[in-house]
């Protein structure tokens, strides 16, 4: 028979099973903090109807959708009916839209699943990757206290992903606009190109974002330009920096007032959330997309990686689904690229070496032992512990070998000396180290030094 | 602007987020097990290139793939050159194949996806369905004690989702086969075709299977017709009455002996690995399809509800990756689909009253308390508490009435009284008990709570 080249699509990250469990560490760190913060799950159909799901959108969006045609469907030609979900937000916007009078608001959800576009294809770029999100969406109203909330879960889930010191940079487009309006940019569409420009501080620079401000599409003077660019520089390095900062912009602008007023009640509130204030500052340039968000605004930095760019972004939005319901739907969230920081983590070789999910291995000494080889299993596998038993003969050194290969910390060699004397011997394949304990111990000292691996990650 | 209306395809199960979390339960269930039995995870992307997906498939499989476009594709027209993965089956069987090399035999993995059929639309049917499955793959052989770790697995997996009472059906091709050709039955096509009929015995009942087997397309006489039916009608109702049953179907049939020899070893391995007799037993009449198995087969059952069907099937088959591989690549794994049995258990009325994934709610009484309520929150999650705190000032009967319709169990009440007094007023809504208790030992009395809860469930 002919056969078929095994391959997968462009553009996907497909894993072996020790990276697999790494990302899978990752998305379970992200999901127990998620869920610590009283957010509750939410998971919506891969493929949403054509004209839902591109409802506001259009341009590059509808570009870099993938649309989905049944057998059947595609026989009969036509439109697509169906596309796959490009991000979370639009499926969030329709599920509350269609569930309104089911869900309690504020609707506090998360979202941990994969999205598809059609982007070409490019190293570091990638058409299906996952994303892991939370919002709370109010009703007609949401109090600014969710704006504080969102870094407090920031904070945790970084601080317990443990990839180093990170920041959380807020900002408010409220502060920029008004900001704006002050030096007489009132026109929006005129304030959002401006925004596009600041947007391309850390990419272009300060001079090139100047020299398009004066030009002729803007046509500023130097001192507003120099204004703007000052703003946009503005960092705060702690706390009580933060604030003196923001005091330092007053200019009588109401709309920036608000800005300011907004920015330091969440700032005071982050603070209360337990947020450390070596991980949160307030940042002027961050703008974060041109229309969708209305105040503050979110990016998430490692300290020691900039080049990454942000690894969690988001901020808070007027009505989240004006295109499905009349209700008014406030909302404030964030995003977080799981499959691209898990790449680049990898690249920057920032994920330690992984460890298998399982603990054990029960060797196969001798073929004939094999029921107290399984019950040695089962008797781990009772107490929680994750066990494999070596099931085709083989010597004993291949059989240490698989071991360390597949990353499986204890191996178990239970022989005829160990059987007589009621003991297991172990090797610990990490601390290289091998003892023997008796069997009635076993669970008890393996579970000592799992919680010590814990505590102290070799 | 007009408004799109919010709604989604049919056949897809979209969940209300206490209905998601007791999804979420059942799946985090199912893969604990599978961990705790040295499985590694594996995920593939939602897309294959069609011909790789649709390799050795034709006829009713080919006809409910929905096939997918990119924006650009769909505008080149031409076939589509991706597809929408069916099972995980041919996606491990691509995966194995394409990884090779990288891969350590026997090969162990879990995979807990969701995939797609463009079915027609009826209720309790499915386009869109989590699957979780387990195969151990080997290269050129595969011991007959993996046959046996599979029930085991399936025993722990369907204890633990504590569902009620089950059955591990076993059989064996080559006993049925050795069977057929005992009676004459030689032609493998025959054989499948007896075999079909045979799978039709619990929904057309006896007579049916007989007059069928004894008409035009077979010829039976009605002596082997009964024997047939005597054959697939046998049951066993204990360890030691399987091994009874096996031993009197000696007929001297090679293939026959050989089917009888593997499913008596299964049946001690299977005790050896800790499996209550109570749980499993031989039934001579599932199949399982056609030509894929080849050797031990299972099937599992809710006692209590028979109509349900098989909640969990699978087998023994010679070889995964025909299409893509010379290598030859033994196998054994089963499949449990998730989505279609969370829908059958709630139907039936078998999910108990859904618990949020949040644990406690800190009220609001005194909008100026803020501080201290964000404080009291940060100490509960800091100790892995999911807390929510309520962050719109309200009426309190109000919060608790959301509380108890969101299934959060324990509302906190940190009124000045409290703070005075340097304690916190806790409700446990399932309990309808309250009480107040020291600030200092909040953490540890919620643990005793939480802890008494699993030990007895509600």
């Amino acid at each position: 028979m002919a056969l078929t080249q095994a391959r997968t699509m462009p553009g996907v990250m497909e894993l072996l099973p020790l990276d697999q469990i790494a990302l899978q560490q990752m998305l379970d760190t992200i999901r127990r903090n998620f869920e610590r913060f009283g957010f509750l799950p939410v998971e919506t159909p891969v493929m949403e109807f054509s004209d839902v799901l591109l409802t506001k959108q259009g341009g590059e969006t509808e570009r870099q959708v993938y649309f989905v045609q049944s057998t059947g469907a595609l026989e009969q030609g036509g439109k697509p009916e169906l596309a796959l979900r490009f991000d979370l937000t639009v499926p969030l916007a329709r599920y509350v839209a269609e569930q309104e009078h089911d869900l309690s608001f504020p609707f506090r959800r998360y979202q941990i699943q994969r999205v598809y576009r059609g982007e070409r294809a490019q190293r570091g770029r990638f058409r299906e990757f996952y994303q892991a999100d939370i919002d709370v969406i109010g009703k007609d109203t949401l109090s600014l206290r969710y704006d504080a909330e969102i870094p407090a879960v920031i904070y945790s889930v970084f601080r317990d992903l443990a990839i180093g010191p990170f920041t959380i940079w807020l900002n408010n487009r409220k502060l920029m606009r008004g900001f704006f309006e002050s030096l007489g940019i009132v026109d929006p569409q005129a304030q959002a190109l401006g925004l596009r420009e600041v947007d391309k501080l850390d990419k272009r620079g300060a001079d090139h974002v100047r020299d398009t401000l004066m030009g002729e599409a803007f046509g500023l003077s130097a001192e507003s330009a120099k204004k703007i660019l000052d703003f946009v520089q503005i960092r705060s390095s702690s706390h009580a920096d933060a604030l003196a900062k923001l005091d330092a912009l007053q200019t009588g602008n109401v709309t920036l007032s608000q800005g300011v007023s907004e920015l330091r009640e969440t700032l005071e509130l982050i603070k209360a959330f337990g947020v450390p204030e070596t991980h949160y500052a307030i940042n002027l340039s961050i703008a974060r997309g041109l229309d969708y968000y209305t105040g503050t605004v979110y990016e998430t930095t490692l300290n020691e990686h900039p080049q990454i760019g942000s690894i969690c972004s988001g901020g808070r939005y007027d009505n989240l689904a004006a295109n499905y319901t009349k209700s008014q739907l406030p909302g404030v969230g964030i995003s977080i690229g799981v499959t691209r920081l898990f790449w680049q983590l990898r690249e920057a070789k920032l994920l330690g070496a992984a460890q298998s999910t399982v603990t054990a291995l029960v060797t196969q000494m001798d073929e004939a032992q094999m029921p107290a080889y399984l019950e040695l299993a089962h008797h781990l596998r009772s107490a929680g512990i994750a066990t494999e038993v070596v099931m085709e003969s083989g010597k004993l050194a291949k059989q240490f070998k698989y071991a360390d290969r597949a990353g499986i910390r204890f191996v178990l060699v239970l022989g005829p000396d160990e059987i007589s004397k009621g003991v297991v011997t172990v090797k610990d394949m990490r601390k290289q180290d091998q003892f023997e304990v008796p069997r009635a111990d076993l669970v008890k000292t393996l579970r000592v030094e799992l919680e010590q691996a814990q505590v102290m990650p070799a």
